[in-house]
């Protein structure tokens, strides 16, 4: 179980979001009030799109994010429209920068808070169904980048809620194979630089909390005083494991079984659906397990 | 504020008693009931005497005690008569692996639960006051590490008590001078491989828990079934900050203003008093704070 | 490429032989004279048999070997009749503790230098061969720990010479199939707490430099008065990459395509010959990358 | 023993200078060739001036720079017209973060190659002769750290130069008085992120080598096609213990006892003089290893 949060708004200094608000993401590393696990100290990563390159930059340490003088200093200089950070509790998995998230794939990158029951048991399966040629690219061995390169594998460069929705699936029907249980607990950002959606979703359709901060117009009528609201602009949206204390009423919770997607424009809400097809000539199972044809 | 224990006795794998027992000095790294943090994730030390050399080995980590890999392996297969762990949560100080306990001269180890307040403002004052040739051993920036060079400077390899009792001294009258209140809050476990010297203090007389096992002799008449305690033999002792949960029954606390030593034939058990006497020849200071003469 | 060291023997400290002599392994960490790479800085291990738990003992670290404090501490503290230690020079794959040997299964326990050429392509086929059982323990992302456990599929546990032969065969069976020359460089340790096999095999016949100490009894003849020499018992072994230099005269080479095995009674080296034969029911592929029957 | 580079110009990719470049500082880490240790692999400092604060960024690393995932991920992200790396061979100083260079005080850093002779010895010396204000701030172990300390006791923030002087000027009588030899060999780095200080400079007139880059204007007179030089501007100036390879003919050495300014219109080169004077009013002390006054 971890905690994570994600901004798409106006280019801020990291700490601003990261460290200062009361209950940050920060706090919850060492005091989580809504995860399953209180502490969150294995792990921390953060992946930030600047305006030097396209492709995003990541930051992962096995430093407990309290405690990690690196990350202090680059939240506190390195400005960002669109970041993703994470703390993690390892379910068992060992604590390495290539088991921190977020994931990344080119201009991609995905974080997860939640776990695949009996991962041991799904993991040749899982990796087996991965595209050949992305195969090479899992670094780690944590449930969570490889479900990152199923969704790959299913095209989530092309559409990213399919693609979930197939990769969710076929861990579902996996499981189910194995005799394997409630097969995943996740609430997920999934980011390309410009995008950013939060999937919730959980095969006992009880998630993990998530949430996302309202249309600032709106909240605006309801709070006067606050001066980190008064920053806020209509484009800027947070998403959050947990709400942040010093922003009380701005926050909406992302429903049951449901992808949000946070963009440039109108916001969208989407029901989230895994489904249980095979893929069609991208290197995915015909079958679930099964070799590619 | 951390937590810590230590043990003497018969040889045992490390990880019967880190480890295994409930509610274990590791889980208290992660849940601490009784302490002011409730984690204690900012870095873990073990100091253990063997039978190949007489010297104490250290193994120090910055990484969380509940997720260290090398630690469950040393504990796992490192036997030792008596040995004494620790987990740091810092109170601001740097994580680095030169802050974490035990700190060692020779064959002598110590761990330290508390803080010296003010120390931002004493540090210069009491590293002065140290003994220059102990002076170059200083390797961290740690309250604790310099507590320990004075207690050595005061001769804690001839008379542990009266030597801790005046490097605490030192450190009142030292803060007393600065306007700094409630000077020291200390548990302070030392051995030098054969007596482990456990001191409970603080200036405002309300000190961290610290705990010590019974007799075992008297605990076998209360307690019949339980197998670790069926284990124990009669000069077997644990000091502890918080009570272990599957040995109920067992523990004595250590009085307030009290130093307890447990060694070879009756453990003895006297009142703690800090004394603000000038040092004579050793290299400590006349007064305190004042260059050497 | 890496380095390393066994020593089989009777019980010494292990700084004797891991720091102690001039050109230990610890200096070819920082210069390695026969090596590929002058510098193995890409963490440490240490795999050791003790006296406690029959278990070997595993010390992984990500920081370089010439400067690891616990290592120090380990190394003057701990005794050991037989160990293995090993300091790393990626080829490529993420610095951590997952990724540095020895690995371990069970008593068993590996190390190697080497490469194994175009591993990226090859890494899902070998992966693939390894026993679904034993998949979900591979950790880390080396080509050396796959290797392992296709050892430990073909039955390293009941016969390592014929298992490695077979695991050897089907890495080159599978690099000729993707097209991939020089399919593997190695020089590997492997022990069971009891024995050391020592392999020496490259696909191109040119493989790393790889020596055993003589019989005690022959050397002793030759030299007479250096202290290390003096103390050497009949049985005592030590296997090296590179020979330590205040042992001269010492050391036979380990032949091209060779495994030597140093064992209780005389020693024994027998050619060594991959093979490219299918498994029989314990899970391995019956045609190289092909899916298990 | 270390190696250090500085950049001050154009707003670069990080990496455009300290990765690319044949022969590179990150290269020198793995294989200095001027340097008397060819291995700089016991941590990394990064500082950079960026536009979001004043103030500059540190980055300290103690995994060796030549394999650090963090690092490479900065310096392909972050752009910056003034930065200082460094890369560190340790002296017998504990690796870890806040042995790292650069040291900061404000809107100053300071990098540092070379050694303190005898540091052990006058280490306590040199700690008294701090201004108690800025004591506690010393939050590591090495020379280079005090030897900035005393440089911000006597006034660099205000006098660089003659900050510098009168700092190795106290380092040179209090290695006297402890009859130390060859007290200092240093070249060091200093920045307010204007201007960049470049000291070279040892007691015996024997320094480390430190090279600056030559204008621009009439560099490209010589060198034609070098695309890397193409880019540079006249004001761009890079600072380097070793010339990168891929910019030949562009490098002056600074001289023995010198300072070379970089800044805004002409640079400056001026003889550099340690002065023995006591300080006024600063908190430094009225004789080298006195108390203050």
């Amino acid at each position: 179980m971890c905690r994570w949060m994600a901004w798409s708004g106006q280019p801020v200094l990291i700490e601003e979001l990261l460290f200062k608000p009361k209950h940050s993401l920060i706090d919850q590393s060492l005091h989580s009030r809504m995860g399953v696990e209180t502490t969150n100290g294995d792990g921390f990563g953060l992946g930030w799109y600047g305006t030097a390159v396209p492709e995003p930059a990541l930051y992962h340490s096995i430093a407990p994010a309290w405690g990690d003088a690196n990350l202090r200093e680059l939240a506190s200089h390195v400005e960002s429209h669109l970041f993703l950070a994470h703390v993690r509790a390892t379910t068992g998995t060992a604590i390495q920068q290539t088991n921190c998230h977020p994931f990344r794939h080119g201009r991609w990158v995905m974080v997860h808070n939640g776990v695949i029951n009996g991962f041991e048991q799904l993991r040749r399966d899982m990796m087996l169904a991965v595209s050949p040629d992305l195969f090479p690219t899992i670094q780690g061995s944590t449930d969570s980048e490889v479900l990152f390169h199923l969704a790959l594998t299913y095209g989530l460069e092309q559409d990213p809620v399919t693609a979930m929705e197939r990769a969710i699936g076929f861990v579902e029907a996996t499981a189910a194979r194995h005799g394997v249980e409630k097969a995943i607990q996740a609430s997920i950002g999934v980011s390309d630089g410009e995008r950013v959606w939060a999937f919730r979703y959980s095969t006992e359709r009880a998630s993990r909390s998530l949430f996302v901060s309202a249309e600032v117009s709106a909240i605006k009528e309801l709070n006067i005083d606050n001066p980190r609201l008064a920053r806020l602009r209509d484009e800027d949206r947070l998403i959050v494991s947990e709400p942040l204390a010093d922003l009380p009423g701005v926050w909406h919770e992302i429903p049951e079984s449901t992808v949000m997607i946070v963009q440039p424009g109108p916001d969208e809400q989407r029901p989230f659906e895994p489904r249980y097809e095979p893929a069609a000539g991208n290197g995915a199972p015909a079958t679930p397990g099964s070799p590619r044809a």
